[in-house]
């Protein structure tokens, strides 16, 4: 068995509501110095598959498709 | 600056109805041999912060006041 981690986080420009929602929430709650909050997607995916290197194509190839929207996301696929 | 990784995860025994929607989804597209699904969020926190000890024991306190859900989900804070 092979565990993947997919993390999937919107595109540098793409706006990020969720992050900008946390800077604001975080200065509201009397934390100084923050700048930037991005907000991301982590998913963890077991697969039968005992090859690393397929079982990472096959993460890839499931970001693509379902978890990740490549338009305004990019991902990055790492075997655990 | 600091960047910090903040990651938040339901915890163990903790019903993950995202994770099991994407299981679904993935054996409708064919994908074979899928286990369990989790998803998470993941949060890059930039602060002013240049200790990083200091840094970490402020994304802890973020993550216990705002980013997490402690009675439900479990977190980890890194330093980038």
């Amino acid at each position: 068995m092979t565990r993947l981690k997919v993390t999937v986080f919107p595109k540098t420009g793409v706006l990020d509501p969720q992050g900008k929602a946390i800077e604001r929430a975080l200065a509201g709650l009397d934390f100084a110095g923050v700048g930037e909050v991005r907000v991301g997607k982590v998913m963890i995916v077991e697969l039968a598959e005992t090859d690393a290197a397929r079982a990472k194509a096959t993460g890839e190839e499931m970001a693509r498709k379902l978890l990740a929207n490549t338009v305004i996301e990019s991902f990055t696929v790492e075997v655990m």
